[in-house]
């Protein structure tokens, strides 16, 4: 007899940063959970400490965190608490990063720049990531950015199906506020019936190199109630220079919905004041009260992230939750 | 007297694929050498033979691969002959593939799809590939695919100093054939003196749902000579579909403008026949004599990618070929 | 309670390639299962595309590949589902490749030449198989170009045990095709009663340059029915070549027995008219009908594959199906 | 029905290397079961050769080696069982090396030299290791070198509870037998319930260099049983000095504890003449009869590892075993 | 002519990060050389943005950081240079970490927690570190972390000096402020010809458990100059504490010396007040003027890392600056 | 002024284990230097120490070191060597094994084996080699174990043409000592003008199971000088066994011709009396006084080497040496 064998049942567990522990513990609680206890602090120079309160041997483990400003600092926190779960000898870790961190430096805009987006990917790797979750990426091809598997959840419908309850569908206009977003707005005009679609044009004539560049709207927004979209809103100038400009134009109402809620000054102070009917997000990042305003709407992310945890945790399909779409 | 020293020159060699001969020796003429004489031929059962013929140990090897159909042909040839020059101690090796393969792959746009453009980037680096060089990227973001440094070359400015040289630049719009590309569309208008932009936008009425899609054009484009642009064109049906609506709402004319001339079947057929003034490419793909047709133009990348060798290998700035852009 | 747990029972997923979709079949019928439906297809200019119709999600995914020409077309195909797998998160990924592409450049024969098969290895793992299986692998030593566990199949018996029923075990010769088959014919022999053992070779008197090379059989082969063996049948030449030496040294009969049935042009035509008795081989690769002949037969190797597939699955032991032997 | 289910249960199998066959045996009678038979012999140019004789397929494989002299024929039969291991099919490998192989050399103490200790935990990683068990490491920083979870056993409270059982521990005082050891001499008081420390130092003049370096002892350990620790005892040079100066200056025994029993040549005669009153050690290295003496006494680790064995087998929790530290 | 040579110039450049910009200056001036121009800032929501101004293709770059509060702010900032730095084509990249970031979390304490001061380790070779610069580790086995050379500098001798040049060399007694310092200490009193050594220990009766833990000197100080050492001071808790107890137990003077100022709160108000004669330190991190106070006297490293750096670049021996130490 | 330059010179250095100094020693008289001063030496329970005496700094470092028995021990040496240059800034690092460790362990003979051959060369990727030279493989295929250049030397026309010098090449019969050396016999006929090829042959009846094996030769041997190759003699028993056989058949001479001089016991008892006209072997492994015989002829392998290393720092062609062949 040279073997010893037992049943071998599947544990999973979560684990939260401290970046955004509502949101954690909201997860947790959809999926009748708690969050494993968890020590984490500064050290006075700025080293971060981390220890978990419960085995997590041979366990699958979630890690979530958000990554709202100080942004490094939670990066950091989030790789030496994967350091920690592959020491510890957990079977798997996801690492769940609603927001993933660096989305925009996803490519070399200029020459001696960074990819950072892809070193995020690499960094998760080296510490000891297995898969990667996050909601709506800012480009679609970051999940190309990290080696092995990546769920990749969107929010846009939960947005879209809360727009429909507030507007009328025949009257509308999806907007993207520049070119690099047409293609998203594209998919929020099927998720709202078929609607037109336009966008806001920075144009500089070069041949009068002294004059200022002015914003244009292209296609039909007069008289129309234009949902002007993004993936995040961070100082809120670009969105908000777009709401201006659609009024000018001609708009009837003006709705911003973004999944991203990064409200950095002077982001809020813009957004109360824009104009916009209203303005809805969710809570990948956490949106404490000095960040709110009257006509600010935050839609929970926690069930959504919930369910594909659940999927993955059951090997069921994540892509079912979005009629197989990734 | 432990050790001895010599002086240390630097070495470099081009070496081509079977894909596109003559775009190696357009590159190697431009640099006043000729290719590494070399031996390449595929058994009967299919399996490349590749073997080079002068000593590449120690020098800085550039592999010049063209990836037109079969195009899996190619990639492997590539990959075997990557394998040769890291075995044969080559001191550097930089695959230079003007078209990437598989660059529309970059993204799982449903589950349980594969990320292509990534895995090209991965077999590359495991074959022995130390640096990418390619030109006009489907999508920035595979610069960040690869684990090394990508000189990202652009032949937009080339594509666009013709076009400058054929058309009236204050009757001229940009239009992008679809909504991924209003990006780049945009970076069109700014070379060509800040004109308008515009694109056509597939739309259909989701609540009919037997009414066909129906395409529009958003933004100005009657009266005025449209440059429709993309990246590549392969089998030409969406880009002459443009053609068509574009002249169908009151285009004057209609200019093609692509960097990569793919020409899948019917597309050489399509483009001769739709009624465009010029169609203007690359010759990053070849194009042989049966894929040619009256208002075809092809100017040759082989200057552009003989300077950027040229800049890499004497440690100069490949940036610095498009004004710091990347 | 900051965990949750499930039995976690093991799933495993049959998929396959386009290359040889009936001999998949044929394993999943005999493991009284079903392919996972699999959607799988050429863009136009050659670029492959793969998506599974089922959840693999934790599975234990087999994916058999044949490899017949294009034979590059085919690992290209075999490495994007790879990447899928990868992607969608199967919990290990095992490559069955009845047939080991480019098995015989498994070495530099001259300077400045690829190691194709270990290349072919490491693209496996690159893109993510964590395990390989094989038949008759051309040389042995193949099984250390993959890092991780080889499952060796051997076909030799199947095919031995067929020749027993049709041969005169006392009145055999086992003769190897060149020198270097000797050490495969030697296992031959000990399968057919230890039964006499011989070889052609090929030889020039090189202090006569202009002399042609001629073929001389060394072993005892007059009046004796002789089994040609090798590994694989690409051409035919080498070993019809065989065929017609030994008829002419007198041998009474000849059967010719391989594994992997590549027949490229014109060995169809050499094999069925070379005078041999019969040729017997397996379908590790396809075999349409124009390939088939009067005295050629078909052995199925999905048997065999399937109990491996279910010996890994059930980890009990694929060495036990050969006496210990790998 | 495209896949295959089974309940998947979980086994462990124990192997061992030739290194200290009864600590692998008695640690297999601690958890009830038998080593998997081996076949392992040297060729006769030394060269090693393993088998196992039980299939270790999907089995979490606990490979125990010990290390005395010849050190370097254990890591490399150690490694060559790793490796066939992991060509077997095993899903895990734990590498259990109660003494760590090449510990002390575990940085530079000048140029040009290597930090062995990290090479050794590369070693292992490379030929397949997925996890690693060693007892009392000679510097904790040991477990940074493996990439992967380290479970670090410590024998130093089954030393310290023998110690008081045969001590009065009012009147201990806990010595290091140099500055290194300082900080593990710190960790021997609390365990002795608080008592004094101190430490014997080389000390030399070099004002006055020709004089020898004479050694001090620091610290009160006049009148006191000195229980003098170390990890381990080599040659026994160092800590029969430190007897000799602690007795000189006072001491009124000398008891003796380290973990590790390396006893070259002279250890065993410093040993038993150097006048301690017990010289107390486990058996994580093999003590031979011939090394053994009549105040020696050899505790059995074997308990401790399979309790830890079990633990990571179980998932349960190895730090408790420890009350928590590591 | 298959091939172009050039002769090959070796490039050496350095780079700073934004935490001690002046320490990364005065290397350059004692280089004769100036920084490379680097644009560096954080966006509004705490995204770092990189950027060098000149070309660094081929050439060796040395990229200088500190690692002050905010510590993982700094780290992130590196490892984005890094990114930079691998993406522009630099030949070679040395990270110069003067304070090794995470350096006490060198090993778990207790289960579950990381090792950072390895992860940070990866995390910089993951990035495209080749080797490694630090001053004084606060433990030498860091070195077996990084996966490449470590040029491990030391500042004792440096400190040593000042120290010599401002005590009775005949009077001083080195003392280790807790038992992990006390090797650390005896290469102190080889630098100070041999004087006596002793360190603080704290010490606490573990059968009276509501006795608070006392601090104890072992070894002769009464009447001395002591030199109390450590490698780093962070809020000063532990080394002014040492202060008092020497001070009660008959020290005539103290000085402090360490190598890393870290500084955090409240070490200055500690340091300034606690009664030592001198507290000496280097600038591997940046004493700003708020942190100064009239005792300290803050000697600088530029020199001793800038002969460092020209070692490297000049393939010299960077050993030889330390006779042989590593 | 950002930038330092200076010409950048190559420099190599020569280093050797401890198992074969003179072979070391006789490469490095050949190319005019000497080996670096090494300190190599083991210490009391086995660990090996090693330092170089100079500076290895960017040099290209060839690093010789042979395999006799102890064989483990000098593959360790070895590791430990090269992590020893790899710390210490080698640029590069070729491993100089004449004799490659472990080559009959090429691949599983029976499940659960290792394949050790594969593990050699990962380990010494591990511990840093970029490069591998050796002198002929046991087999061809092991080339493609190592992940990097290999320049795979061969001693055969050394060997040949001694052979030549000593024999009537008319009257001349090569033979293989069994049959997985018959290829390799090709070979040498080759050398030898086309004459004939034979091999020896243990055969056994499986049908009469108590009978012995029997050897038999195939091929034409009788009254002809037979040419006995093998690539290593070991303990010498199939050799010696082999030239029993020929004699016994009518062979008039044999000389045994074998690159490696393995000579475990008691092959030198065996050839000095087997009646062979001459042995001659190549020093790749040391030939000690008590290991030679009459009609032993040890021929050097040192200039050989010499050439291959000179070829490889002056970046020329090793293939060169053989006309192409690999």
């Amino acid at each position: 007899m040279t073997a010893i064998t037992n049943p071998g049942a599947k544990r999973m567990v979560l684990l939260s940063g401290r970046a955004h522990p509502e949101l954690a513990q909201n997860i947790a609680a959809e999926l009748g959970t708690e969050l494993v206890p968890t020590d984490a602090y500064d050290f006075a120079n700025g080293e971060t400490y981390v220890r978990f309160g419960d085995s997590v041997r041979g366990a699958d483990a979630f890690l979530i965190q958000a990554h709202p400003a100080p942004i490094n600092q939670w990066v950091m926190e989030q790789l030496i608490m994967i350091d920690s779960l592959k020491r510890a000898s957990a079977k798997s870790i996801t690492v769940v990063s609603p927001f993933y961190p660096y989305a925009r430096q996803d490519k070399k805009h200029r020459g001696r720049e960074p990819i950072s987006a892809r070193l995020i990917s690499d960094l998760y790797k080296t510490a000891g990531a297995d898969r990667l979750m996050s909601v709506d990426l800012h480009t679609a091809q970051i999940q190309g950015f990290f080696d092995g598997p990546v769920d990749h959840l969107m929010a846009i419908p939960l947005l879209a199906e809360h727009v429909r309850s507030v507007v009328d569908v025949d009257n509308v206009t999806v907007v993207s506020p520049d070119t690099g977003r047409v293609r998203v707005a594209e998919q929020w005009t099927e998720l709202l019936g078929g609607c037109p679609l336009a966008f806001v044009h920075k144009t500089r004539d070069i041949t009068r190199p002294n004059q200022a560049a002015s914003k244009e709207v292209v296609g039909q927004i007069e008289g129309r109630t234009c949902v002007l979209i993004d993936d995040m809103i961070d100082t809120g100038g670009t969105i908000t220079g777009a709401v201006k400009v659609l009024r000018e134009k001609g708009a009837k109402d003006v709705i911003i919905a973004a999944t991203h809620a990064v409200f950095s000054d002077p982001a809020v102070e813009r957004l109360s004041s824009c104009g916009a009917l209203e303005v809805v997000v969710t809570d990948t990042l956490p949106v404490p009260p000095e960040h709110q305003f009257e006509n600010l709407r935050v839609l929970s992310i926690a069930p959504l992230i919930a369910r594909a945890i659940q999927e993955v945790f059951e090997d069921g399909s994540v892509t079912s939750l979005f009629n197989g779409r990734s």
